[in-house]
């Protein structure tokens, strides 16, 4: 079973991550093992080329993997992001884009997982980018 | 003499980079070797712990290297950001965040650079977050 | 089918790649899709703690990813890694180490993928290490 | 004054680093604030291309940032890289490598700094590679 619900992510967004609201994140999904959500496309989202900006990709694999986080170890809001790295890989025309994150390692003092985001514009086995990050955990 | 004038960069952001209104950013400086950028505070940047959010300071970084990419081969909207990387060094307390990026490499297809992100909540050696990031550039 | 074979890979690493004899890589398997090889141990890559060191680690998922663009588009030595990222996950016991590389993209210009490295000394579902790697291709 | 010395880190690889000795690494310099070490060149650090290969960068870049750890705190063995990052810039033409590395940021649980990657077959101004890595330390 998984730390925490959809609700109770949802209701932490929206009082302690505001941009969260304006880039309309959503969780799509939570299991202990793996985890979806979906930034609901919005005009503010376009940059040159007709293409959804980056900062938004990784605004969304950032909670993402948070989200991933507290599905394991439950709502621990303290815990950060030390490190973020991601590969833009296609242009994802305007649409939802959404993220499936993954723990690769939970340790006493740090998380390290993948996020793959994907398009509703693209078909489903092509990545429109790939972000792996760190979360540093609070003594638990 | 930098190829593009914070006029220019700044119309530029406003036609075609619509997060960069949401997140208040400014340019501070162009010279052809190094460009400062700012992310004016406003309250929607907050995250838990009263720290500015990563996702704002991964959006600073992003525009202050196509920025330092233009101040070197002029306005070209097409280039775009294939790799970035960040790291989180320490929490900036609520205000204004800055970016000072430079290119480490200009070659044919691919520009890289580094970014040091600074807080005015901090002393001016301690940066909050280091970056580097790759740009593809279209065939000139 | 993959555009390169076992024996050939093999024959390219021993006339180009003299560091994949010092740390005496093998290619397991070779398909379109994914590859695998493996450092095979010897003494000279411990470090601290009794522990695979890392530059053994990097240079594994270096060849992996190598190996999978040729499995991709043929024997093309002066392909080169633009960036290479890597996040260190257990810590491997002495023993062989291996890599499991595949492409997320196959572009004109770039190639980018992920290795997920596996230990001998570790059940198959614990990476000991993650690696995402970018590699420009020459013009075709 | 650093809390390391020359003669200290240089028996330090040699007992415990196999690799630094197969890569012929030095230590030119220890401050508190920035290290440099060299691998002197052999014919082994060849990949097409004629140029040194990227593991050697890595290994070498490894190193120097260990170095610049125990430069602040003092040998530490069981000080462990948890992430490292490279971005390949130029190619070196066959000669000693030499890196440069300095700590970004100390904190209790993670040390993060950046390398940067020269060659002798380069103008000072050009580097050929540029790291960021992150250390793990052990309780103090």
């Amino acid at each position: 079973m998984p730390e925490i619900t959809i609700d109770q992510f949802e209701q932490l967004m929206e009082s302690e991550l505001p941009f969260a609201q304006t880039m309309g994140l959503k969780v799509d999904h939570i299991s202990e093992d793996l985890v979806q959500m979906r930034a609901v496309y919005n005009k503010d989202f376009l940059r040159p080329g007709g293409t959804v900006s980056g900062p938004v990709m990784m605004g969304l694999a950032d909670a993402a993997m948070f989200l991933a986080v507290m599905a394991k170890i439950g709502p621990v809001s303290l815990a950060v992001t030390t490190q973020l790295s991601i590969n833009f890989l296609r242009k994802p025309e305007p649409g939802d884009v959404f993220a499936v994150a993954r723990l690769l390692k939970l340790g006493k003092r740090l998380a390290v997982g993948d996020v793959a985001i994907y398009s509703a514009s693209h078909s489903s086995d092509e990545m429109v980018a790939h972000v792996t990050a760190t979360y540093s955990i609070p003594p638990r």
